[in-house]
């Protein structure tokens, strides 16, 4: 953890540094990720088998690639209540939240006779991508699955690697409950091309949304344009605007739930409070002690953890904007007023009674957010990301009389004489 | 040109070979750009003097990589009056079309205390890429900017290569007109990694939008995630739908102004009716002879062009939601009811006196549009374009209470003890 204060002469230097590192290791995994995708492109089913077999320990034939019901139900009814109550509650808000952002269409005539506007439609299919193992997680499906329920989208398909035959129930449990219509064990580039593509067993899908590893990332970026894709998703990160009313246990507990995801992960806190920036640093050390994932979680807070000291709050403000942070919490009296002031971050968690983990899992809105400084220009996922807007125009022959002369000088003044000319036929110009 | 009937037994593979043919040449520059992206990092402004020393011939200095206020007035004031108020009735429709599509914030404070929404704002700055030469096309500038000012965008950084020096005057009073706050005359994979990573004379942006050749594509690719960019533009094309009402005179002018933009645009006619389909053939052959870019036209309808014969034109929707179409012109008396039939479109042009031609200049809907079907899974650029979504989430003590035990359940089961710590310390749990 490094400790950084704006007042001093060199900050300027050190917080462009903690801008600039790079915290993603870039595996080279593309020459790789290519010959597996050509390879499902070609033989589908069978390369599928193959790569399953020799990455995930496991023999599948085309009958069971795909989960069945009965392992569904089973998996649901192997989790515990309390699990299936909590992961219900989370649906539930989730879809309320969600339902909000379901977009209008818009048509209306202008006084010249064009009728304008545009109509939103879902994806007629999508593909999730859900990890395997430990990074396996049902809070995730809740989140790309439910908003894709809002928009209506017909058919979601998810691929789940097993690696061994080992599922985790409660990911099979939160995919029947977001009414997913179909779950393939099976995963890495493979599940990515077989979902682009098509199988024998898996049907193409219009676009693939989900977080994997570097090989799945790899895929997904060489399928682009075959099919969506969501965000490349990056390590996770918070940063925390915290005055002296903060508490400061409360504050580190926030930082290492962050720090615990991924050795990569970032967790920063900035403050105007010498006190308060003592006191976590010391409550971080202190909570490490038990902490089950204390071994990333360290590494993660010793490597790209962060306290920055400012003189006041709001000087805060342009840093957070450079930051672009996935997560921001603000907690102090004056949260309303500083949240209002940022421009750049995926969501904010205002007031010491909102931990960011609240987010992760009942609050509603979605924990899918930009990272790695993209707030500056991309969204969290939502029902957007699972639809599409087709513009609509029509004219009256009268509409068209009074456009045409300007769509016929433009076209001319690009010498595109043919699209001049579709107009002038219309109007015997 | 090749003719299909879906009533053919052949036809599904016929058809299945016109969804997959590959129209763009994909020229292999990805390492040539690499080096140019390094060396404008590496150099900033001297780079991008030299390359566009070497690729435009024209010799810049860091005073003359910005075309001064002073050209851009000059070059407006030469422009003719009918061009400038065309221009102008575009700029007014476009900005009218895309004022209705900014988005509106939410929040609401739910039964259990919960405050939650979203907020929208603005993306910081955006770079728009303008190509040089003949596809230098002062509507496209409109189109890129005018979303990009509606949305609030406070900076829009143009840049536009001039080779020889030779500037397109109109694509300046454009640029003007639209508000676009700086122009650079650079272009290129060296003018995207300015923009991008920023010069002593260029600052960065955080997302880039606009068309451009294989360099300007690959460049985009590759700077993505370091800024936004928008979708990678494909060669043009328009499927028009039409039943024995149409005039087949009008129908290949529409399909000859999409074939005139590219020998790879694709232009298709789907229609129920032998004799239009009889009479489009001639009339496209009869107009080549005349229009101006008869070239590249013959070679697009030779090449990628089609007339699909349907036994009735509700047989089209499920080959029109497969193509995708970036351009949909449906001319029949069941205009309206098809098109509300129709998933996947990128734009519908409802009607016999709508030609496509209108929405490429003055319609008001915006002509970037998705192109190599992936109208499947997006939109055409607008609004939202140029902003982002930052959700907000407040809980009060009591609203902590009453959800944190579901997310301490949830962290626990996903293995993430931190994050139901983060949680179980603000509840004594």
């Amino acid at each position: 953890m490094q400790r950084l204060d704006s007042r001093d002469p060199d900050f300027e230097s050190h917080f462009t540094r903690l801008l600039s590192v790079k915290r993603e290791v870039s595996e080279d995994v593309d020459a790789a990720v290519r010959d597996i995708i050509a390879e499902v492109v070609a033989r589908g089913d069978d390369a599928v088998i193959d790569y399953t077999r020799r990455f995930d320990r496991l023999d599948l034939t085309p009958d069971t690639i795909r989960v069945s019901a009965e392992e569904i139900e089973a998996a649901t009814a192997s989790c515990s209540a309390e699990a299936l109550d909590a992961l219900a509650l989370a649906k539930a808000r989730i879809e309320t939240y969600h339902r909000a952002q379901v977009p209008a269409d818009h048509r209306e005539t202008d006084a010249l006779g064009v009728t304008l506007g545009w109509r939103w439609t879902a994806i007629e299919s999508v593909g999730l991508y859900v990890p395997g193992g430990t990074a396996s997680y049902p809070s995730s499906v809740l989140m790309n699955a439910v908003p894709a329920k809002v928009a209506g989208v017909p058919r979601i398909a998810m691929v789940v690697p097993t690696p061994d035959g080992v599922t985790n129930p409660l990911v099979l449990a939160a995919a029947k409950l977001a009414g997913v219509d179909e779950v393939f064990r099976v995963g890495g580039a493979q599940a990515v091309a077989a979902l682009a593509y098509g199988t024998a067993t898996i049907r193409p899908v219009a676009k693939i949304v989900g977080p994997g590893n570097a090989y799945v990332a790899a895929a997904k970026r060489r399928v682009f344009g075959q099919v969506g894709i969501d965000m490349i998703a990056g390590p996770s990160e918070v940063l925390i605007l915290a005055d002296s009313s903060a508490n400061p246990e409360w504050v580190a507990a926030d930082l290492l739930a962050q720090a615990e995801h991924d050795t990569a992960a970032q967790a920063i806190l900035v403050t105007d409070s010498d006190a308060l920036a003592d006191a976590v640093a010391a409550a971080v050390e202190g909570q490490l002690k038990t902490l089950r994932r204390a071994e990333i979680a360290t590494a993660s807070w010793r490597d790209y953890g962060a306290i920055v000291r400012v003189a006041r709050l709001a000087d805060a403000i342009p840093l957070v904007d450079r930051l672009a942070p996935e997560h921001l919490e603000i907690e102090s009296h004056d949260a309303e007023d500083l949240a209002a002031r940022v421009r750049n971050a995926g969501a904010i968690f205002l007031g010491a009674h909102t931990p960011e983990a609240i987010g992760d899992y009942v609050g509603g809105p979605n924990h899918v957010l930009p990272t790695a400084r993209s707030a500056r220009f991309s969204s969290g996922l939502g029902v957007l990301d699972f639809m599409k807007r087709t513009s609509l125009l029509s004219c009256t022959p009268e509409a068209l009389r009074a456009l045409g002369p300007a769509a016929v000088t433009l076209g001319r003044s690009e010498g595109l004489d043919g699209h001049a000319r579709s107009v002038a036929i219309r109007l015997n110009l």
